[in-house]
């Protein structure tokens, strides 16, 4: 048992309370784990706004971390104490048919329990008080001091700096790896959304060699990021563009061959598929819709060739291709430093939220150190 | 310009007439064929019906057709009299960024005056006395001679039988061809709709190593060709099934791998994508929608890692592709034989589609010689 700083949501719409929990020692199969940062991601806005399906209050979130282990549970092989980690809300078990697989990044091996907000045997390791306090996505590291199973942790290198590869937990690795994963040399890509994974997706477009790269986004706030990182083209909808598809046929003569779709809004899922090369081009959705939101498009638009796909962080899976993902940042390929607009310390982790739901921030990352 | 006997549909409903039409001869780039043999495809049935969007009356139908070459117009440089050819319905120009590409095999260079009934230059080549007769897309192989654009006839091997490689021009190439680019070894099949489609489809997945074949059909009428093709299970969908997807769950643990998706209803559409593996299961189009009709889905099934493709001619391009499949027939790999129930004079024509609408046949092959 330890004692550790976190950021608890107690209920949804409720300021975080930075506060002392009690952390339990890491059972069978667990690690325990001591944060070094953690970035500030969306998907602990829907936490906080009590729009996550998957949220047990009270909670502590926070799915975007880096840090060190500090003790590991009996039967626990592949780590030690000491070992450098990011913590995975998607695990890699390595032994269930999906992760056989080729085909997918997907382990859903634990996902009952992590939807309920405890570890695999049933219960959380957090308490306030008495209080059993929940995880979020499994990972909650919003907590100085985190217990996560063994097959959520990716081992990475240690030279790797930690309060930067955290994002590597969420953000970098959703956007670039989606990328590289669909983007072929010489494509025209749409990429709908500028925030934190839009602009990675940009990122990770010009890595993959595109030859043009269309922002889309409501706001001009956030693009000087997309710029840098190779957008080549702006489309601000409503602005002084009443309809951004026709806009990206005019531009690419046509329609591109990649979009990505990263805003979660159903009119602009159709809008990246719309938007595609008739014959081949290929919507790629990463947003997240209102729980039971339904998105409708006419088949001829595929039975002529597009397709609709999905990708999940990246398609990458967290504990056997992540720290190849990894090495590609340490040869100064991927960049995160111009991603850190905001370092803040714990206690100004509802600061953080705030500069997120206002767009000032492109990532605000804790510190604990 | 030389006498043809043909079968002319007159108007929408009406019974199809035969009746001698003169056939001008090719003019530049153009190729003067005599059809051997034609297949009766439901694509033609939505042209007697008035329910197909590119049909301009009076017009000839048939797409499923094969012959010999009579006559080069000007410019014609890939084929001579007597060379065996395919009428292709998608053509390939092999010189526009479709052909170019290797992610497509549509070819729309003719596509505008295709969908008006006439050649590239504008015209019809058919006339029944002074009246003007119609193409119908872009073959009409329902005219003992027909002229084709160069680029709309694949060039195959003399040895091939043509009263049986017609079908090649549509029903074989477009369910082999989608199941051989679309399933791997081992996987597990459902094949919505048991047509002349389906039952390519079930063998092309059977070629390609399915491990399961489920053939869903709310009709027994046809399954017993598909049985022999490599179907391993059947669904009848409200005899003694309710619920299809559930159905096809419990058969493959949780879902298939690839679901093809002949019926062109939109009901079935969702179905092809509900009964999918979640992680990586591909639905795929070939079934065409009512004009307008869109078809809507929860895109968390996307983003979790299912897929929505489609697909057209099997994906083959017709010109430089299709003989290679042609091969697989040759070598006794493609069943053809099995499909063809019925074989008919052009005078017996309105009885083979009657037979098809009444899902008699699975393929009545109209002879000319």
């Amino acid at each position: 048992m330890i004692n550790s700083q976190a950021a608890i949501c107690v209920a949804p719409n409720e300021p975080l309370e930075v506060d002392t929990v009690t952390v339990d020692g890491p059972q069978t199969g667990e690690v325990l784990v001591e944060i070094v940062a953690s970035g500030l991601c969306h998907t602990d806005l829907t936490a906080l706004e009590g729009i996550n399906a998957s949220s047990v209050y009270p909670l502590i979130p926070g799915h975007e971390g880096a840090g060190r282990v500090v003790e590991v549970g009996n039967g626990v092989t592949s780590l030690v104490p000491g070992d450098h980690v990011i913590p995975l809300y998607g695990p890699e078990c390595g032994e269930c048919s999906m992760c056989r697989s080729k085909r997918t990044n997907l382990c859903w091996t634990i996902k009952p329990t992590r939807d309920r907000g405890v570890l695999p045997n049933g219960s959380p390791r957090f308490r306030r008080g008495q209080e059993p306090i929940h995880h979020f996505m499994g990972t909650s590291t919003l907590s100085r001091y985190t217990v996560v199973p063994e097959i959520a942790l990716a081992n990475i290198r240690k030279d790797a700096p930690l309060d930067k590869v955290c994002l590597f937990g969420c953000g970098v690795t959703t956007g670039v790896g989606a990328a590289l994963a669909h983007v072929r040399e010489g494509d025209a890509v749409a990429v709908f959304g500028l925030g934190g994974i839009g602009v990675n997706i940009i990122q990770g477009a010009r890595i993959a060699g595109a030859s043009r790269i269309i922002g889309i986004d409501i706001s001009r706030n956030k693009t000087e990021l997309a710029k840098i990182y190779g957008m080549t083209d702006l489309i601000v909808p409503g602005e002084e563009v009443a309809d951004p598809v026709a806009a990206i046929r005019d531009l690419t003569g046509g329609g591109v061959d990649v979009a990505f779709e990263c805003t979660g809004l159903l009119k602009v899922m159709r809008q990246s598929l719309d938007c595609c090369k008739p014959a081949w081009g290929t919507s790629v959705l990463l947003g997240v819709e209102p729980a039971g939101a339904e998105l409708s498009f006419p088949p001829v638009q595929v039975r002529y060739g597009k397709s609709i796909l999905g990708s999940y962080f990246g398609g990458i899976k967290g504990r056997s291709e992540l720290p190849a993902l990894i090495d590609r940042f340490m040869q100064g390929e991927i960049d995160i430093d111009r991603q850190i607009t905001h370092r803040l310390a714990l206690r100004q982790v509802n600061e953080g939220f705030e500069l997120m739901r206002n767009g000032v921030s492109v990532r605000s990352v804790v510190m604990f150190e």
